[in-house]
């Protein structure tokens, strides 16, 4: 039984440790983000997070700054502490080293085969261990780390740009700019959280994009992440279209085309290709795709491309999140619409999302929306 | 010069008028709601708002409540007080016979013929006269009746619902029902707030819709009005193909008929045929219609209808406001669009909203727009 006063004072200190965490989101992929709060007698004594793949964790940095204080003192960590030696050496051994006497956790390690282990090691060291709070907080930092282990793909929002009257481009196809620069700036934000940028071959060839994360265009609200990592870009390339004077290959972050069949070899040393079998629908097969994205370690990606990749990934599932910028103009009827989904029998046998995020971003709006179960 | 103590005493009292005008905004017409306080030594001793038309106006509900009272006090009024003999006397007169000291108008009368008078012969009774306390508060209590006495036309507000996807309906024309209930609820209130709701022919032969205001569906969050005053319903119907047997005319609200030619008269009495000369695009001159409508003390309109007849509003500059509703549905790109407008020559031609407001609706999402200047 715990006093409430203890309640209070757990969930003040994991909502510091999620806050740590969150300084990570953008750096520390392929490893979750983890942040790690060590108090005694309600006051802090160590603080950390985990930074990049390769170096300390969260419960390292913490336990670092407590130094010998952290003998009976209660640590907050937002992950299960890891029992397995990886990259670095297992966490929990370190607070069982340092003689913490109490670890309290946001949510058990997502990886089903060795979720508990960590709390079992804790346990045997006769520490006092408390799991759950803030668990759907904690949740909400590694939405494609989870995604991958508990589901072996990544997690995938949609992005797209329309006008007032969801119209993406002039019916030729003419569609720079319909959304203004503070869209422009936000979309550098959620560039940076993602592993890669998903877009198809009709768009490298039509548009011709970069799709880095922009430091010019950073938004001004947000803190520029440190090291600034860039995604790398995925294409879908069913049909080998891609050639190499693309401008995507200007930038140095990898470049995966992804193909059903080698195409002809690249000069470029970061483009390298992804080979995918073919689906009955002649093109790359999304399921294998995600699959093989999940092994190579991807967990979260952000799509820029058109209507028809995006209805795809919708219709097979693969649509975590729909991030939804528009603009005020109004473009009529005859000009692209924003889905090439299959027209639905009946509205209510429609594909339904709910939106959980509305607000403006400069002059547009911007929507956020997440898959609803089909009724009927 | 004013006293700040005073200026903040002005804007409690004119606020508090402005909250008793709203009580008006469903009742009042053709007439504009309007409030109006009596105060002395910062206490309320007179409240009062004009409830419908031909019945006493704001100020002489408030001074007879104020009575004797009322001389060598302060009024505070949402709009300059007549001056002339309408369907009830000049309640500038009413004001000096009791004796108030000081007048405080959020307004001036709209009507640019009449506007001053009431002024004029207030400081002719040697009363002092403050004007502008909370003037755009005010401005938005009457934005039909502004409109009608600036422009000589109607103030429109064009509603539209659609998918997540900006469709309308599917592609054979279903679209009962993409939004929900609680969005249909609000629509009732909306209604409630206009002279007349705006159809095409096509959308009653297609949907048959009854176009009133549903008490049953009246918001649980809002006041239904008393007396509930139903809207006339105006239908465009440039080809006289509207019949006796549509399901409008079960309710006994006014119909109006709008054609270029008198059709076969019909045998309802409520129903009335308005005649509107041919534009050059073979249907009727929504220009003429406008100027018609004004002189028939049409305030606000509410339009229901189809992309083409809510594009010929956007593109000839009658839509003052449009009301999005949309749902969570996606119903992909073969789908009904919402505007039948024709497409910009480049998108910095094209029409362009402003979102000035944006909320929830059930499971709906509701957008409020508002025209701006086209660029370039």
């Amino acid at each position: 039984m715990i006093k409430p006063s203890q309640l209070k004072t757990d969930h003040e200190m994991m909502h510091r440790a999620i806050e740590l965490a969150r300084r990570g989101i953008m750096t520390t992929r392929p490893n979750p983000a983890v942040g790690c709060v060590i108090s005694k007698n309600d006051t802090i004594i160590g603080e950390g997070w985990h930074q990049q793949a390769g170096e300390p964790h969260a419960e390292i940095h913490a336990l670092k700054q407590a130094g010998a204080e952290a003998q009976g003192a209660t640590a907050y960590v937002t992950l299960e502490p890891c029992s397995h030696m990886g990259r670095t050496p297992p966490c929990a051994d370190a607070l069982v080293d340092a003689g913490v006497a109490r670890v309290v956790v946001a949510m058990h390690d997502p990886n089903p085969r060795v979720s508990g282990n960590g709390i079992k090691r804790l346990h045997e060291a006769d520490i006092d261990v408390l799991v759950g709070v803030l668990e759907k907080s904690a949740e909400q930092l590694n939405p494609g780390f989870l995604s991958r282990m508990r589901h072996q793909r990544p997690f995938v929002t949609v992005k797209m740009a329309s006008s007032l009257d969801g119209k993406t481009a002039l019916s030729d196809g003419r569609s720079q700019w319909i959304t203004g620069p503070h869209a422009r700036s936000d979309v550098q934000y959620w560039r940076a959280q993602s592993d890669a940028i998903l877009t198809g071959a009709d768009t490298v060839l039509k548009d011709d994009p970069m799709l880095t994360v922009r430091e010019s265009q950073w938004p001004k609200t947000r803190t520029l992440p440190e090291p600034l990592k860039q995604p790398i870009r995925i294409i879908i390339d069913s049909q080998n279209r891609v050639t190499d004077d693309a401008k995507i290959f200007e930038s140095s972050a990898p470049v995966w085309l992804v193909r059903c069949e080698p195409g002809k070899p690249s000069r470029h040393a970061h483009c390298h290709e992804v080979i995918i079998d073919k689906a009955d629908s002649g093109k790359v097969d999304l399921s294998a795709l995600m699959t093989e994205l999940a092994k190579r370690e991807v967990n979260q990606v952000w799509t820029e491309c058109g209507a028809s990749l995006a209805a795809a990934l919708i219709e097979n599932g693969y649509c975590d999140r729909l991030m939804m910028y528009s603009s005020g103009q109004l473009l009529g009827d005859a000009a692209r619409s924003l889905f090439d989904i299959e027209e639905p029998k009946s509205l209510d046998k429609a594909v339904r999302f709910k939106v959980t995020d509305r607000r403006q971003v400069g002059d547009d709006q911007r929507v956020i929306a997440v898959p609803q179960l089909i009724k009927g």
